[in-house]
């Protein structure tokens, strides 16, 4: 069936499938360290434009998040992060896991504000009692946001700042990286975004890889014996080589740029579709994430022809869902919603 | 000084440094297994009405919070509390270290409501992917609240009916459980809190004790090998006789009632003293615990004076403060109090 | 370079990317729900003989161990290994992050014994302390063992019926477990493992796959909401059918035994050549890891013409070195290192 | 009944009792911040010789341990210890629950050498893969041990040798320190282990106090916030006065050696009454625990008059027990005992 329901549906971009195919029966060495992986590390810190860059691959966007946050963080310290971010919703608890509070912020369309963190930071300090308190030790956000949303270059660099100014490290979740900086809307390159953060991940598997994610450290900051905490998370991949060709096809040419902006020109057709038929939107979000308000019925009627995601509870007759494009929705899948709708 | 700063600034009720003392000498095994413990036991499971209650020392609240908590979730589960609750915010994240994410409700004066929790556990199922997220496990309150307000036996039987609709746990965090039940505002009974929680413990830190805290399993619902579990989290006191012989005396001739009746007389006094000086109160609290909005320059002279807890800002020009009585509390405090303000 | 350091050091059995290549494009939904998941499970349930079994994908070895052993313990529980078990050594403290104990047994040849496991057992109860100390919870063993040796039937019966007496679920570590199935000298069935073990896995990552590792539930004894505990762990796929598919292939046909007979056959054929020019063996292994001693001279030389792994001093002269072979070593490898020794 | 079960039987020195009545009811700051706290740290302070060190009151050993090695130690590194350590066998898996693993060495008399501790990290960094591995971050031992054995000076001073050559901090758990700087065989002074060691703690639970155990640390070392990491183990004690004045009484005209000496003076006297009789030793043990071999039968008729502690199986008809004096043991008891015997 024609479907929306992610942007993670298809296999990986045919050139990773094509390169996988012709290193298959090489003879590399395990866990990162082999010639692929190496290539990969030299493009993407050429691409962010830092040179003394740390990067490590890994497999799935919960797993980074759990490992990055739990090892930059001091057992007595929390993460501040929107109260619709993914590692506080939808992971399961595994930065708690990991013995560690999400410092929730309300926030609005997804994201943070300067504003608010720096409030938090300072009622915790004003407070007589912040000793018997969890520490504020680290800021997560994600661009886009889990609502599609981006942050400005203007707004990204006050959130860096207040952070520098409370040394908070701030870690960018890139699940869809491209598809924001591909964004018509965005206004932040990726060596801007290596630049404001101080640990941040390229999404692979969202934009074009079977699997993977690349986490960039880009302060001298990777923490004391990584690799070391990467297995004990069970998170070190043996056949690292599966990542490294990866992220070395999606980092040559161009590619996941390409590919993201693809994505991004099919969102802004779905987007007029829907708009032309008169659908209203949730939220107004310029990636490839499309967050609609549809009637019970409507719904109900429309999810027998094609895929999308069930998001929230608008009201009693009305139900948000989601339709998402990505590297792989072809035009003629637009064509068919097109008619569908 | 004169001291309103808490209700644990004093040693223990001198009944039970006399019974410490007289029983000083005396060889008892240790790890709560001594004559003393099975005594106080007995009393308490008398006085809550629960013959087949299991009942377990610990030494004190936090302490006792993460271990009830974690025993009793399930790896994926988290417990429902409010954004005041002490597990929330003050406790420096002692839940989140044993793995577990506080899911944490708004509430109204500290409390919760059994609307609330319900929306919230609907929330949950409601959602397709609700096997992403963390399962609502249990439901945390405290009574009295940590702004020193009550559930009326109403509240806290609509609350323990959705518990038990939708299995959860109902825990009763009773650190201040002495003030609660005996304040004039009360209608809930000892034995009414023991039929509606499956679990709460009674509070004698700060109701007389020099440390201690008795849990009470009601439901034949104690976690599987809890000793080994207390032992597990470094809760096990060696000489269990320094917590049965406290609350052997505390259950003795009703004393922990009596003290927790002087406690609410020496607030009320307490409350009428700011009252009739045209003070604000920042809520309506019918325990031990007063909260008062002070002008900061007030707070200021006031504070070389006599001591308080600062609680929160109020405003730019404002703060609130906390008084606290205790059994400890002395009618000459109050008649002093009364000439400084 | 000639290499036999590993068997992880090729891609995937060229069926494999045959087969992901041609369902790259099909839209699939994700975590494991696909089509190619699903006939994967039914296959591997049949070739069990266990069609009540329930069936996870997992992408490797060390997480798969961290998974099952912290889920299926309860808190106060340890599981039992050999001191050169896998969890005991080489996953970085993997069980230990989840907060479980590893209870060591020193065993012979890699492998553990009944005998000493009910030892074990036994001096735990008659210890008056035990409530004090870890409880045994699981017992965990490798088939083949980290040196290449096997159980026999009569040996795997001993320890599963010990298990169950003392309620103990047994977990089989079967990372190569088609190489110790298609070894000469084994005399155990895939049915008879799913028989005698309560959860066992059967490795991908070192037996044809790029990764993943196929966990079986033999009894009706997955642990509750396992796919939200996946997720906490950080270890659930978005896009499952990377995992489905590769097991799908190697259940179909029986590529994944043929491809296990292949390794032992070049396994057989390394041996004779060591054997012919009087090197010295570790251990008598019958699958396809191979042990050696040798000269540390003679090390260095050959280090030089051919890769192999560093296993562990002998003494002050000698190293214990690793030959591996797997599924893709060719005969024409051993022609070559025939040539080198 | 006549009791030798262990050495915290009795509840506290009479002289600290009356400290902790006199004090009862005067005001006090919580959470270690009052007055005889900070006097009782001056004072431990000067008997150590380290006008810089930190020094923190916990409540109990176990406590004391978990809490120590884990807010030292880095997530990647674990705990070296004797097979028989209290960390390693009787505390419920306490270190491991804090996500570390004991790296165990047998040792012999319940005591670790200099020489085992080397090759252990040696092994460790030879290791090719010891990245895949805990790494060795801290040496626990006990003084005096579990078998009430003592390390000499020189035994001491290697392991610290070792320790610093290797940057692996040294803890000793001084849970029974007093009787062992109080036996008569003893060759280290207080301040040589407060110079040798990077953090031990002075024990009180079982040298005359009701509760609780003083952490020092000895190298301006203390774990950042450690404070809160109390609280957040559940372990910060609200009237921390309880242990304060304690230690504050223990340490005034040198109570704490002068109830050690006492008890190591019982025990020697003890062991006469066992040597007279014939009764076999297990361990040559120079302080307040003493371990015979019995006789089952023996053991039954002696366990009717007199009690004291299992301690392991010693073959098929034997036992090894243990009998303890302690700072409360009566010349009285010794004389009804010589007569049991």
């Amino acid at each position: 069936m024609l479907s929306f329901t992610s942007d993670y549906i298809a296999g990986a971009h045919p050139e990773i499938m094509k390169r996988l195919a012709e290193t298959n029966l090489e003879n590399l060495s395990g866990y990162g360290t082999d010639k692929y992986c190496e290539s990969a590390i030299a493009k993407i810190k050429k691409a962010c434009g830092c040179p003394n860059a740390d990067v490590y691959f890994l497999v799935g966007g919960t797993q980074t998040n759990q490992l990055i946050i739990s090892t930059m963080l001091a057992p007595y310290e929390g993460v501040i992060a929107a109260t619709t971010g993914h590692v506080s919703v939808h992971e399961a608890g595994a930065i708690e896991y990991t013995g560690h509070k999400v410092l929730e912020i309300a926030g609005a369309d997804g994201k943070l504000s300067a504003t608010d963190i720096e409030a938090l930071v300072n009622t915790f300090h004003a407070d007589e009692n912040h000793e018997h308190m969890v520490f504020p030790g680290m800021v997560y956000l994600s661009f886009p946001t889990e609502y599609g949303t981006l942050y400005t270059k203007d707004e990204l660099t006050a959130i860096s700042d207040i952070c520098r100014k409370h040394q908070l490290p701030l870690y960018i979740d890139g699940a869809r990286l491209g598809y924001g900086l591909a964004s018509y809307k965005n206004d932040v390159s990726l060596e801007e975004i290596a630049r404001l953060a101080d640990v941040f991940y390229i999404g692979g598997t969202k934009v074009g890889a079977l699997c993977g994610e690349a986490v960039v450290f880009t302060k001298n900051n990777t923490p004391k014996h990584f690799l070391t905490q990467i297995k004990q998370h069970g998170a070190l991949l043996a056949k690292g080589r599966l990542l490294g060709i990866q992220f070395d096809t999606l980092f040559t040419d161009q590619l996941y740029m390409r590919i993201s902006e693809h994505a991004i020109r099919m969102a802004e057709k779905l987007k007029s579709l829907f708009t032309q038929k008169g659908y209203r939107f949730f939220i107004d979000s310029p990636t490839n994430q499309q967050f609609m308000i549809l009637d019970n019925e409507k719904l109900k009627e429309l999810s027998e022809k094609v895929e999308f995601s069930f998001w929230e509870t608008y009201d009693k007759t009305h139900t948000v869902v989601r339709f998402a494009t990505s590297w792989s929705t072809q035009e003629s899948d637009l064509s068919a919603l097109g008619e569908l709708l």
